[in-house]
């Protein structure tokens, strides 16, 4: 194998080389089958042990209360912007979403079409580049039909660090950039979606965690495949789930549990985000951060170079120098280095190098 | 590599041989990238490539005229059986549907959901061991919204040999279980959708082929991720597609055109079945077929032994004899070859010898 880039790429993004390794081993005979993983049933006894593992590590990593289910669904977090509301939004009710960014936005956009919203914080007034604190989040618990936040906002790169917890009110979460990341107390949460393309896996599979009592009331008249409660009456079995998808998600998740489970990860995440960061605050502006302190991300580090021109310079040299995926988001530009579970320290200690080094050549 | 077994399962379903050592040899270094295809972003140009070439070999193969857009979706058929009413069947229209057995309902049940519903023919009477004849299928041309078939009922084991023509009425076909096994006139068809895990690939990625013109009058107010017209503008990269399933079909498709494409196809597919007909029609009532001959499947082939506990029988030592997947689907029991493009001839061959000896010994 050649020379492996150090990948900082948004998603998909980075897996383990270990990953890796072991699904091209078994690519083509899985476990002494024969035959791929690919080309069996989905109804198999050696698919749905992946199945069944796969929710169990979830389970485990997580420390998920009992009433919680993991399910596997398509279509990604887009689908679940308009899932949610179409599920949750009764007629008389009304969804709070904090409007953070980008993301949060989408999911707005999406709820808009199937009832009344109210934007129970927003950070536009400072252009997205802080999280809305906890206590300028206005909910009305009579008539909430939920509460959403996007725990992460992978294009802006600013982070919830706490959670807002409203009485008698579901707390829904987007967590498709930092599910996985650090420990988290389901039990806040009514729902948890992610998209697996960042922290779990290759594109495909979306993941969603959920308490169970809240499918009760889903609307009857929806589509099948829109339907939560389709996911868990049949075991996310309904239809030929993605097998694929969630072998690799099951790969990864053996990962983090053989290196120390998501307290292992959170240290780690902290200390790879620090090394940028730091190089980025002791750089005298050199580079500035693009988001205030208080709601820094720990997975989509986003700055920028104080001259344009010195920035492009910067991408052109980061990749003549193996570092992949540097470029912002094409909505806002600048720079961006995700850096989620699978990048390892010695991709982000060699970025802090090179940015440290290019500073001393162009500064 | 251990020995690879005959699969003749409905789906997931086998894949070529040499798709999976393709895969296999660049599952860690996707052409000296250093990286696995599914660990780097979807607006990367290597997968783009990738993209845009699975889009053209579908237009190659199929002789796609240009009018026709080559889609990739996610959820499989049943989301399509949703999203085909929610985009088309707009108020003082009615759908019609061509009832053919499991499919066909469950695709008609979640029309019904969104509106009228006409069922144009039926095979229920004869208990869906025929597909109806072209001249008993029923359409109002100035009220329907369109004409919904499915081309190859997978549970049956009944196949559409030719394709109602009705004028001024879109016709719209699920063909996961046999798109690309025979040469197609697409321009019969306003919309064509398959799941790609019998034909095409691994699950996590629906094929649609569509006459862009229809999706001209889409509501507005439908989830971004059901409306058709998301994927034309956008083509199929609104959201992360399901990169490493396409990727896969991708490889799927070079293979049908380095095998002399569909009319080659065809005829293999025809001799592999004729196999194994022939040795369910020859065997004297040891072996009877489920379906009418005027509508048997060159895609599965569902059959019986005329004793049940032989039948067990058949089905244990077939398993020891290396083949897979012969079980009915659970819901109609019995046996079922799934013969698709990727089922070698040789297993067809193999799987008629079996049958052949097993009769000599308990006929």
């Amino acid at each position: 194998m050649r020379i492996r880039p150090y990948n900082f790429f948004a998603g998909p993004a980075a897996l383990p080389l270990e990953v890796i390794e072991r699904a091209q081993a078994e690519l083509s005979d899985f476990k002494g089958i024969g035959m791929s993983l690919m080309e069996i049933s989905h109804r198999s006894k050696e698919y749905e042990e992946i199945h069944d593992e796969t929710q169990q590590l979830f389970k485990e990593l997580l420390q998920l209360p009992e009433e919680y289910k993991v399910l596997f669904l398509q279509g990604g977090a887009s689908t679940q912007f308009s899932m949610i509301p179409m599920n949750f939004l009764v007629p008389g009710k009304i969804a709070n979403y904090v409007m953070t960014g980008a993301w949060a936005e989408k999911a707005i956009l999406e709820a808009r079409k199937i009832g009344d919203v109210f934007i129970s914080a927003s950070g536009e007034a400072n252009n997205y580049v802080e999280i809305p604190s906890l206590e300028d989040i206005q909910v009305y618990p009579q008539t909430a039909a939920y509460l959403h936040i996007t725990s992460n906002e992978t294009i802006a790169g600013t982070q919830f660090h706490s959670f807002p917890r409203i009485k008698n009110v579901p707390l829904i979460a987007d967590m498709s950039s930092d599910i996985l990341s650090r420990p988290l107390d389901v039990s806040q949460f009514a729902l948890i979606y992610a998209g697996a393309q960042k922290n779990l896996g290759p594109s495909g599979v979306t993941v969603v965690l959920l308490r169970e009592e809240i499918v009760r009331n889903i609307p009857e008249n929806l589509p099948v495949m829109l339907k939560y409660d389709t996911f868990t009456k049949h075991n996310s079995l309904y239809n030929t789930p993605p097998v694929y998808s969630i072998y690799i998600v099951n790969l990864v998740l053996k990962w983090i549990k053989q290196h120390g489970g998501l307290v292992s990860l959170e240290k780690r995440n902290a200390e790879k985000a620090k090394l940028i960061y730091d190089a980025i605050d002791q750089s005298g502006g050199f580079y500035t951060g693009m988001v205030k302190l208080n709601s820094r991300s720990l997975m989509n580090i986003t700055f920028k170079v104080h001259d344009d021109e010195l920035e492009k310079l910067f991408l052109q040299q980061s990749k003549a120098n193996h570092f992949i995926g540097l470029e912002g988001h094409r909505s806002v530009g600048h720079l961006r280095a995700s850096t989620y579970n699978a990048v390892p320290y010695e991709a982000c200690k060699a970025l802090t190098d090179f940015m440290i080094d290019f500073q001393k050549r162009y500064g």
